[in-house]
């Protein structure tokens, strides 16, 4: 019998897996959760609430992460939570998707929760939903994104369709038609980096997710094979065809999750920046200083640097996607903070300053899971060079369970301890989970 | 001084035409807005309105069109009067967009009307919309529809935005974050034609303009220049560069909405059968019936057919895309009728008869504003011949005011000469044409 491509994908999203597997990868999604959580009480600090108070025309700060609420609509939480979590750019990353699984998947399964949804339901459906974000993202990176595109947005917004498919428990029909009104609405521009364009993005790709869910449970039809070879969303942005039968092998073997896995995220910036931020904190330490040096070069493979934009950085803010600024600071202080990415000008002799470092694309292209940069530092007839290819919190440097939820505990007054333990007993309501996220306690129900 | 290229646009959109221009346009956009509401009207008779009122949990029939309502969302309105304005298939057309301009832009535009705006704002918004969507269409089509967009979706977003931006009076710099927050949510795949996605597209291009606009208004920032010619939505779908002097130049001059101008539609099948249709209704007027024919050859240019994919439909409802079953239709019983494409299935008998009409590529490729078709019927030894090359409604053979009344009048209970008599006067509020399309009686208040 053959199948339609966006069929086989149904099915095998909706394939039970075996215990041992959903054990394994249960370990990669709490690890996403709790960086999840952690990033969006983040981003709630962070972000001018008002506006969103405005936009919506209720005071968001009261609100917190809800599964019922008469105020604001799945989709409207969606978008919120989305953009919320996504704000600082200190969320996780995935290698082959190039983009944030978190943000935008747990984002909109939290939007369409029930009170009694259990938690390892949740789990399994955001692992389904990144499985699908990096198999995609095999397929149309780099050239989805060095045409622009931003993964989040457009590969998001089918990843996280298929994962509330799953997390709903959906017919097979349903969930190729949910991903298919997913896949009319994705878009979203890398090129909205810098501005508040960009976690919008993760928004809108949750808040399309919803809608698509919602439209198709309300019996709305679509176009049925959104992964065809020809005439649909696939072949509309791929180059490469979908092979029936590497997806089927390739499947959840190994998990997307597990490999090439989750980066985690230690700083606030481009996680394109962080082997360059690491090199740059290595010359530091051996005492280099920004005022030393005549000429700094920063050697990328091919576009290696692709997601770091902004060679000229006239706002701080943009600073969070300019290798050039990221090692300017660090070079002349020691460290970044979050208050260097406040949205403030540079001053013109801050911006002729940074014109000393260029970049250079000379270095062979390394593996999706590393980002290698040489640093190069000329100071007056010596030549320094500090060569970084993994960093820490990457795949291949993975951060501890113990890192992660110190990370996390720098985020709120909770402890994220309480929060690992409810995890590991995963039978667990979704409602336990977001009264001790509201509440900074353990409701006892 | 230099400006950026969607700066230089959101200029363009805000500067106040001269009367003489704003008259001559007027008279289009009135003709487009009697045409977009008769569609709406037929649209909420034929769309199942229980999956609309399961989707936003109200009775949606008792909605009406409405500036003023507690019940839905700006943004949810302009996606329900999007999907049933284009529902039906039946609503306007412009060659260079190669979309539909009034299911998104008068849909956008009466989601965020107030009640006390004036009918010529909206007229002149509108204007604007579609002078953008032309603009941007010629220089992104035909590649752009070729790659699997659909038009109405993508640049849609975009004009429906710029016609929000001129509507509200915002500054040209608002304008131009409007633009680039639907822009990063601009999306729509032609291969949802034959599913609710394909009018969903027209509903979602409305949804992005409206909440880009309200996102924008509460404060939230884009990026400054989505129209740039490198790293931005621009360039990642356009093959030919944004030319600041041929926008300043070609600006309403003359009107998108003026030439090509605006092609309604006569029957509710895909506009590119019009042309078969036509000369099987001269056939029939010379007395030749569908049992008298041996063989129907339909010749076209090379793609001149390619909209019309249904060459064996198996549904009624397939025949709107298929030029064998409306040739069929019209030398059976004279003409065709909204309730020849109910999903009903044909008869194998039925199918067996349309397959004596075929078709042939061997006509020379005419303008875009051209359909060109020649029917040749072969009864016994004997071959009659009819051709057409411009269709009635297209913009060179455009319907009469009183023609485009007569259609409208056939969609409800509504005298749509009441309407014009309203857009004329168009100082009046647009509470007042709500009112009497609500109410069917104009409201005297």
């Amino acid at each position: 019998m053959t199948m339609n491509n966006t069929d086989l994908v149904s099915t095998l999203l909706l394939q039970i897996p075996d215990s041992k597997t959903r054990v394994r990868l249960n370990h990669f999604a709490r690890r996403g959760l709790i960086n999840y959580l952690s990033c969006y009480l983040q981003g709630m600090e962070a972000v001018n609430v008002e506006r969103f108070s405005q936009y919506f025309g209720i005071d968001i700060r009261r609100l917190g992460l809800t599964t019922t609420t008469n105020l604001l609509s799945s989709s409207q939480r969606a978008l919120l939570y989305g953009f919320v979590a996504h704000y600082l750019d200190l969320d996780d990353v995935q290698a082959n998707f190039r983009g944030h699984p978190s943000a935008v998947i747990y984002s909109a399964l939290l939007a369409v929760s029930n009170p009694n949804d259990r938690l390892e339901d949740l789990l399994w459906a955001y692992i389904s939903g990144v499985e699908f974000a990096g198999q995609l993202g095999k397929l149309l990176n780099p050239n989805h994104a060095i045409q622009g595109w931003h993964s989040t947005g457009t590969i998001g917004s089918l990843a996280a369709a298929a994962a509330i498919g799953v997390y709903r428990n959906v017919t097979s029909s349903q969930l190729s038609a949910i991903i298919s009104l997913a896949s009319t609405q994705a878009s979203g521009q890398l090129s909205q980096e810098g501005s508040d364009g960009k976690p919008l993005n993760a928004g809108f790709a949750a808040r399309n997710a919803v809608c698509a869910y919602s439209l198709v449970s309300a019996g709305f039809s679509a176009n049925r094979d959104p992964l065809a070879n020809q005439n649909s969303w696939f072949s509309t942005l791929s180059q490469s065809p979908f092979n029936q039968q590497a997806w089927i092998a390739s499947w959840m073997h190994p998990g997307q999750i597990e490999s090439p896995g989750l980066w985690f995220k230690t700083h606030a910036f481009c996680s394109a920046a962080l082997s360059g931020y690491d090199a740059a904190k290595q010359a530091w330490k051996e005492g280099i200083k920004f005022s030393d040096c005549n000429q700094i070069i920063v050697h990328y493979p091919p576009h290696g640097d692709a997601a770091l934009t902004q060679t000229h950085p006239k706002m701080r803010l943009d600073g969070k996607f300019s290798i050039e600024y990221i090692i300017w600071q660090v070079l002349t202080k020691g460290d970044v903070h979050a208050t260097d990415f406040a949205n403030i000008s540079l001053t013109s002799e801050e911006q002729e300053q940074l014109t000393r470092i260029v970049r250079q694309h000379d270095l062979p292209i390394g593996s999706p899971t590393q980002r290698p940069v040489s640093l190069e530092l000329i100071i007056k007839s010596k030549v320094s060079r500090f060569d970084v290819k993994v960093q820490h919190g990457s795949p291949e440097d993975p951060l501890t369970d113990e890192e992660i939820i110190n990370l996390a505990n720098k985020s709120s007054e909770i402890h994220f301890e309480t929060i690992q333990t409810l995890l590991n007993n995963s039978h667990q309501s979704i409602t336990r989970l977001l009264t001790t996220i509201n509440h900074g306690q353990e409701d006892v129900q």
